[in-house]
Parts: structure tokens; sequence; C-alpha cells
């Protein structure tokens, strides 16, 4: 039995994902945002890979059903209704609507595993169900591979730790001669042992360290809590719901 | 002071190392084999993107000074002289030579290092002579960057673990609330603790399995072995002494 990180979707091939099940990790946010506006709503969240696609792929929609929403450098994109943090996606905002999303990291990996039979979205937010569901998937395939997206195509150490924890959900009861884990899976393993929640691993990351310093060091906080949801939203045919 | 670790060449734009102090870890193989061959007195390795540039560079020069080495998934180019083990390195077949060198992850990594200065070139095999260096460099300068090679486009074990190792040397006496390091490095850190040396970190590692695979295991045990040279190459103007 294998699982496979990837510490960023950079270098990853179309043929290293296709078929496989994999999880999309973006702690710090988009995962967690996307997580947050489905169980609070959203119909569906469409990942684009940049602004522009953004807005080219809601050119022809009814307005009113749709939001777009995404940062550079953390921060919402000019024009756009919302940014890339979770607190803005109550049900008041994105109940019924479909959102499309573009942000630095986190859409690209999305887009990179678009190959994946099934694609899950997880974050601590719903890090329980998606453990949950990430193991049905090993258990029946003897395989998973997950996607960290990163920061500014580096490591993420908060995406990393989130990898290992599910690791070690994933593989309970595999006696360890038969799992196959890459370098990758093995140093986020390691992780787990160092960390001893979401809260530690995440105030000591570069991304935290940037989100403080354009105010938004509520969405840390935010991002931290387990289990806030119960929702393992799936990507497929380009949306996710 | 800062120390940032990029676990691949891949995503490290030239504005994120020009002008640094940049050490360059591919311990299996490339960097071993190139500190290898200077030791043994080869006159400069130089690194070539892909196998058709070193064939190019190599077009016009007289044949009895130079070298064709490289390896692609781990076996010797058809038609170089040499692959990329540090075993073939030998005062005999190098001394004198200047070799043009072709793999598949320690090139890219050197030439996407190129922008820094010095370039050092390191491996366990030169370690405590490279520990010295980077520590000076890092003195003078409040600043190091450490690219790993990572293998096929992802994060390797052996060259994490080798960063992890540097960091704690060069350290060495400046307080932590004065130290920056980046997501890579703190995990590159605790790595060191995980690992009692080269060869536990280089036996459990992707790059070593494959290496065995393919009737190889004998460089892993070369490259494990610390300190077998004082030799730290330098990488500038496109030339490896």
């Amino acid at each position: 039995m294998k699982i496979d990180v990837y510490f960023t979707p950079l270098g990853v091939k179309e043929e290293d994902l296709a078929g496989r099940g994999v999880v999309v990790i973006d702690v710090l946010r988009a995962t967690t945002t996307i997580v947050t506006a489905l169980a609070n709503g959203a119909k569906a969240v469409v990942p684009a890979a940049s602004s522009e696609e953004a807005v080219r792929l809601t050119a022809n929609l009814e307005k009113n059903g749709i939001l777009l929403a995404g940062e550079r450098k953390a921060l919402k994109i000019e024009g756009f209704q919302l940014g890339n943090s979770p607190r803005e996606m109550t049900p008041e905002v994105v109940a019924g609507k479909t959102i499309f999303l573009s942000t630095t990291n986190g859409t690209p990996a999305l887009v990179a595993a678009q190959g994946g039979t099934p694609v899950l979205v997880g974050a601590a937010v719903n890090f329980s169900a998606l453990a949950e569901r990430a193991r049905a998937v090993f258990t029946a395939r003897g395989d998973l591979a997950i996607v960290c997206a990163g920061r500014e195509k580096q490591f993420a150490l908060e995406d990393a730790y989130t990898a290992g924890r599910l690791i070690k959900a994933v593989k309970k009861g595999v006696p360890p001669k038969q799992l196959s884990l890459n370098d990758a899976a093995n140093v986020a393993l390691e992780l787990t042992a160092r960390y001893k929640n979401w809260l530690e691993a995440l105030q000591l990351c570069d991304a935290a360290r940037q989100l403080a310093e354009v105010d938004l060091a509520a969405d840390v906080a935010f991002c931290a809590k387990a289990d806030r949801f119960a929702a393992v939203p799936v990507y497929a045919d380009r949306r996710i719901t």
C-alpha cells in the first residue's frame, strides 16, 4: 500500500495523479475557504488558475448567482467581491452562490490535481471528516496521493503538517512493512510528532507571519481550529461541490 | 540573520538567490561526484542543463582534455565516457580533465543557483569543510541560501537532511531570536534529530532505493561517508573549480 506526498504542485506530472485518489491541502487559506463556503451553503466553487481566468469564466453568466473571490499577496483582488478569507464565507453571503476563486497557491494545486479520482479538498476545519473519507479511498485502493499547495511555489509547513496528520489517520492498522511512503510522506509524518496541534504549527509558519503582517491574523486562528465542519468537498469536472 | 532552504530548484526565481551566498546539495549523487572529481585532480566541472547541452558545449574542444559524464534514470548516458558515479572519478581517470556533467537533478539545481555569490558545492563527503566555509559566509553576511536538488522535481530526504546538518553547524552561537528560518529550513533542522547520520538517512530514502535497483548500492555507501575530502568546490562563470 502506498502514500505519496507532494509538497508543492510544481513538477507534479499529470500521470503522477491520473486516476489516483488525491487530497489537496492549502490550510492557509484556499482549502479552508472552500470548505467553509460549501459548508455554509455555497452551490459550488470553481477554481481558476488566475484572476483573468476567473473573470473570463464568469463573463457570460448571470451575475446574480455568482461571486468572484480571490487574493494576490494575501489581499483581495481589485474588482472581486470577496478575498480568500474563510471568515468572509458566511451563510448570508455565499448561500446558493457559485464562487469563482483564484488564489496564489491553492487554486493552482487544485488545477494540477484535477486528473485524480476522487479529488478531495481538505484542511484542519474538516479534518476528521476528510480523514474518514480518505481512509475509505486508501483502504479500497491501497493508494493515496496528497498534494500540498505550498507557498509561493515553495514548501509550506502547515500543509505538510496536515498531510502528516492525514497519513497517520489513514494508515492506522496497516503493518509498516506493507506501507510504502515517499520521502515527503515520511517527513510529513515526522512533523506530527513535532507540533502538538494546528495552532502550534500554524503559528510558526511563514504564511501565518505574512497574514499577520496584513492584519489577517484572525484568519490563522480560524484555519487552525479543527473540525468546524463535516463537509468533504469533491473536485470534479472543474467544479468543487 | 536568515537562512532559507529550497527543497527543489523548481519555483526558485533568479531574484531569490541573486548575490546571496548559496550552497547546492545533491548528495545522491551529483554534488558528491563533483566534489570527488575535483578532489581527485579534475581541472573543472562544467554543469550542463541537458545531455544535448553537454555535447554542444564540448563540440569544438580538444577531446583529450575533456570528459563527458552524466546519467538519465541513474544510468550512464549513451556515448558519454562516464556516468554520475563518484566511484568512477578516480585520479587515474579525471586528473587534469575538464568534466562536462549532465544529471537529472543536480545540474539543474546548479544552473538555477548560478546567480549566487559564492555558490558552494556540498555533500556529506566534504561536509566539515563545507560547513566551515558556509559558516564564514553566513557570519559575514548574516544570510545563507541552501538549494537542494531533490529527486525528479520532488523533495528528497537525503538533501534535506544534509541541509539541516548544515544549518545546525552554521548557526552555532547565534541566539534563536536573531535567527530567521523559512519553513523548509525549520523542517530540515528537525530531520537532524530524526536520523543519526548520513548512512541512516540515505538508506531510507527513495533515491537510494532507485540506485539499489540498478545495482548502484555501492554508490549510496560511498556518498554516505562524511568528510572523505576537504575540497569545497565553487561554481562561478559556469565552471566549478
